[in-house]
């Protein structure tokens, strides 16, 4: 696998134009594409992110170069949606932020993984 | 039957990567097929996990593999459904899954199963 | 009426797989058939069963002949729906169960009947 | 108006077979018609009954006849909504039950009555 | 069966605006009711008329008022949409019209007839 | 199997009270079950007439008891759809028909069958 | 009934900015109201026109006010639809026209009439 | 791959009650299963039948026991399909026959099959 | 209004890849925007282009900026969808083009355009 | 641009099991994704193929290694789909085949390209 430290790098941040707000940002991004590190084989799904900012929020094509950077990499759903999930908040710092992976069918499987911050249990 | 312990074998698993997190992980199967052990006729369903891993997840491939195995065992709705919560709490060992199947209408009647951990009661 | 014991020994029962758990069944029973003791003219319906088994489960195709029997039956739906009720009590034992019957019209009049057990008051 | 005593007789009742339980009965009538008082023209709508038996349960084809009675009588929605259920209450005495009446548009304007015994507030 | 002449002076007519024009009017009418002559039961449906008019129009209070008149009449299906026919011929005169009747069930069964002018074969 | 004869008697008609007109009549019974003649087990389904009658109609209550007739009676999906048109061209002799049967699904395989008269090839 | 004249001079037109081509024009109102000469009550509305203009073309807010002078005005279904028709092939003078207009419900009937240019017989 | 002979002669059939007539027969058989020869893997698909019979009719349950022989055969969809028409031809010899395989997304690809009797070019 | 050479020169082409086949290219442009001449107010569609290419193809980028050119455009409906084939042919001189433009409501009425060549008379 | 040659040389292709016959294969293939030439940013589209084999069948593996082998391949959409023709015809030699390539949008447009052999002219 690829060093996280420089995808995470690509991600770019505004400053949150009213942080005395608590108010939610989604951002669907159906066109999602990355490699099983089992079989070699391209994976595809959607990345929804939905967030409360606290500071800082992220830039759209920022973002957008951000998930085609996983292009080529050979990942697994579950670790890229949590790999994912610790780049946007170690650089959006948000209040609270789920993201959602959904997966097309392979072998006639098709999988989702959700993540939340905080923890919901 | 055949003995349960060599199904149960063929699901692998992988470290879960984000341990520090309560996350979902859902996969749905919907070629699933056993054979009526009263009949001898094939029967056909979707099954649906959903879980909350701890240590390890399950390998997509390797669960797909796991569930071929039914294609031609003899064995009841209410059997397999819970022997595969049986194989999947001993591999797996998640903190929470719910595990559903849903079969195809046999002699005009149409079934579902659930079956969750922990026990809901 | 016919002597509603032998309809009862019509279901035939296997040993619940996983009586350790509190488990969900369901059977959707969409060709059910019997005969308005009034008109003499015969009804249709769907039976809905969703229970929590005990020691027991009951056996589909056991289930189908014994819903096979009302087929020439002359009974209302308000007593077929408690008659099932009661055999399924009888018979099977579950820790829980709701049946619901669902009519098609007579008259210009549609009707539904639910019984729960235990009783829902 | 006619009187209304002789409408309510014509609603036949029969024993409940499970008074021991508290068990609910849904009759869908669709094609109920009545007069409007005021214009002489006809109304049409739904009558939709959801009750929970005490003693007696109302005999299907009687409440078919006890509606059609309503067929050239003038009467505002209203007035039908609660006259049915006088008329019910007396002759059932149902340990709950819900009357919802659903009227075809009049003038541009389209009407729901809905009545409940015992009283919701 | 009343006197068929009296129902039909229901119908009124209005000189067609624009008798030059092949031009097309469709009225739906889902609020028919009419009796089993067989049953004495009341039956329900829809009566669409679609026409070219010639001369005449017609108007559609008195439509309704027409329609009404069926309310109390005993008559088949194919009796009345016949019937209907025959009277929209004779008053209104079209140079087209199409009549078609959609009934709910009865028994089970549900019916719908239609019937052209000129003869379709 | 019975003497189709007798079946065929419950068919009653009466005078197609426009015979100077070519117009269509379709009759819908979702209602129909019969035997399958080889495993004994009830099969369900629906018949739709569709047709242009000559002198005679068919009387819609005596369909229904003529359907009704079948529901013990063992025979194949095409052998019935054959002799419900037998039956009808015999009684009704209309001038265009076509009968189709849909069937509900059994051994998860689920038919259609369509006879027309005159013949379409 | 007002003058028409007046009506249709409300109409306004610019050139086609290409008579050389048979174009397709559309345009749906569905914000029509006028009254009815009968009953005083308003009649509810839209009016959909679909033309090929020739040397003019419909300018779209004359068009508007145009179809608002009806807001107060008794006139009948076929009426006002033909002489829409009228006004529009007076001012626009198009190469094609097909004018529809669709009625809300009126004691319980609701209706849609339909005028082309040229006649389609 | 197995002796294609074989397979063929678990179809039965039985005499066409009425090969006067040209009638229509549809089979729809969603519950196919077989074997992808190049990775052992299973496919899933739906096959649907719809023939003009000539002298004999298929059976039902032979049918289905037929189509349960590939259940772990390896063949490609486009030879299964074509083998399945030539096992059709040779038993049930129909009048015309269209046989249609759709198969659940393999690699992320999904297919259908489509042969007729006669030859359509 | 601007000059329209200017806007046409934005519209960039290649060289068609295949210019030996008869192919069809749809472009579907659901953010046009323009200014009403009249009102000053903006006017929001939606452009589909529809062409089979002769020697050129035209690039969707420029396609993309050429539209948005028309954004403080003061134009017409039936003009701007006029200029835009006027422009295409200019530029593009596909074998055969459609471009339909359709519009968001303006005072309760909404339109569409339709312009094609050759010219379908 | 890449050497056609090569990428072409990955479909594989085995003997049409029935080439008696003019039968019909499709193949939905929809997740296919190239790189726009101009701007480097990946597409993303569906591609379908609907053809009659002659000699030979495409193999649906090397199928999908063929379309993966686009993955980081910067083509125009026009380009792509005609060389997916070329190479199609090239190797599996169909009697007829469409093939039609629908992407996503990119800039607010999206596009769809449909290309026939023979040529539909």
């Amino acid at each position: 696998m690829s060093d996280s430290t420089n995808f995470r790098d690509t991600l770019e941040v505004f400053d949150n134009p009213s942080p005395e707000r608590n108010f939610t940002i989604e951002h669907h991004c159906p066109e999602f594409t990355s490699v099983c590190p089992k079989t070699g084989q391209p994976d595809y799904g959607t990345v929804v992110f939905t967030y409360v900012p606290d500071k800082l929020c992220v830039e759209l094509k920022s973002l957008k170069m951000y998930l085609q950077r996983f292009r080529n990499e050979g990942i697994f759903y579950e670790a890229v949606t949590n790999r994912i999930m610790d780049d946007f908040l170690a650089i959006v710092k948000p209040r609270r932020v789920r993201i959602e992976t959904r997966w097309t069918p392979r072998g006639g499987l098709n999988s989702n993984i959700i993540v939340e911050y905080p923890d919901p249990s």
